[in-house]
């Protein structure tokens, strides 16, 4: 496994984890500064803004871009909605690479609101990444399908292990192509007692995208915004970066923390200096 | 699949379901006057009392117990403490016995408090359900192991998926003895894509000692007391017990609903009420 100590240009900061509260240029400006490798940023603070520009700017500080966060929900009610949902990301796929992202994040969605067709949105997911799949060739910017913790599958993502997420990748590129893989989470499946086993099948086919880190709580009082800190929670950090880079993982270990009530509410430079003491100590 | 319309002698209330405000002996006389077949008493409503009187009680009413809650948790920090643990669940499992339970819910236990073994505590409980094995046979009441919800893994339970549950099933109890089993709440497990395969494998073992219903809300706002009642959420429940039932289980349904803003504030009647109601509808 790689030493991370003196080695920040193999950490990089999602800017969720500073919690959205400034433009994403002065955004930017910090994650370089603080002597990080990598940023992966939100549609949210890119689109309508001058993204070129933003790339310029990205690439001028030597920041790498470890992921594009993140894809509009899949599986909707109807067929005219679900192409919506398809275009967005196709659109999204195009400021990628742009930014020159090194994949594109898919949260792929939950549940149809008042559905209970697990099945059905599973279905819908696997159609959408295909019709995906030709974009992201396009663009040359490869598509991350992030498995989310279990209790999401209601609301957020119908994919929820890394065995569920690789069967996907190889059901819509069975070739391996490079342009789909997985995005690793600690907090989405360190729990899984085949997480060790379905990271191994992983190497053959250089399915992980991205590796990104944050803990799990031993008291966690939220479901989506009370993540913490490496090393404050239960997560055996260095076993699980050991199995992912074991197979084949050589990109950089990616920082996202939602956290409501603590670290949003700490200065970002503050955040930016604990995230990169536990990366070299503690992941 | 068996139509439950007109046969609630075939489903059972976990008395959790009705918030623990009552003296047992109430409670089991409210259940068995609302028409239902069964009962799962918890041991904090038994430990302490009368319990062969309890028995009594429940016998003279006609209703079977489909399951005595829950057992002491396995993982501990020292072996003085997992010791005196598995005594807990021993003398559980005697108290199960008296009240002629079909089966001893085993709630394993989460990670070692300080501690991030989550392989460790996995391997406590083999060694704790192991141990009790001997015991239940000589009880007589089956030890049925309860995959919990992912959420739960580092508060309460490191087993969280039917087909880890089983895999324990068969490595403590190879010869299928009848002993162990594993309880299917759909709380727990609807999410799993591996469902409805890990279900099907049980048939022949006769795996499944027990079955809960609630539901998973849409908008759940709180990780252990926000279920819902059967058909307010997004669980196909008719698709899970098709499914279990497939497998060879012919055992009542129980409900078991943690609902503390909700359901636990509504009348005890009316809740056996709206619960028989939909036993027979949306279940």
């Amino acid at each position: 496994m790689r030493n991370l100590q003196g080695r920040l240009e193999l950490c990089s900061i999602n800017t969720a984890t500073l919690g959205h509260r400034e433009p994403l240029n002065q955004t930017i400006e910090r994650i370089a500064r603080a002597g990080f490798g990598g940023i992966a940023p939100w549609r949210r603070e890119v689109e309508g803004g001058d993204v070129p520009r933003l790339a310029r700017q990205i690439k001028a500080l030597g920041l790498s871009v470890t992921g594009y966060c993140r894809s509009t929900y899949l599986p909707a009610a109807t067929s005219a909605e679900f192409s919506a949902n398809v275009e967005a990301n196709r659109a999204a796929l195009r400021d990628a690479a742009v930014l020159g992202a090194q994949c594109f994040v898919l949260v792929v969605g939950g549940l149809v609101p008042g559905s209970r067709d697990l099945e059905g949105a599973r279905s819908q997911v696997v159609d959408g990444i295909s019709m995906l799949l030709e974009t992201a060739r396009e663009c040359g910017v490869p598509l991350a399908l992030e498995p989310l913790h279990p209790m999401y599958a209601a609301k957020r993502a119908v994919v929820n292990t890394i065995a569920q997420a690789l069967s996907i990748c190889e059901t819509v590129d069975p070739d391996r192509s490079g342009f789909i893989g997985i995005a690793v989470d600690v907090y989405h499946c360190w729990w899984d007692p085949e997480l060790t086993a379905s990271i191994a099948t992983t190497g053959q086919a250089n399915r992980i995208l991205a590796y990104h880190v944050c803990d799990w709580l031993h008291e966690t009082n939220d479901m989506l915004l009370d993540r913490g800190m490496m090393g404050d929670g239960v997560i055996d950090l260095p076993a699980v970066r050991s199995c992912v880079e074991r197979a084949g993982y050589n990109g950089l270990v990616e920082v996202e923390i939602f956290s409501a009530q603590n670290w949003w509410q700490r200065e970002p430079d503050e955040v930016l200096a604990i995230c990169a003491e536990r990366l070299q100590t503690v992941c």
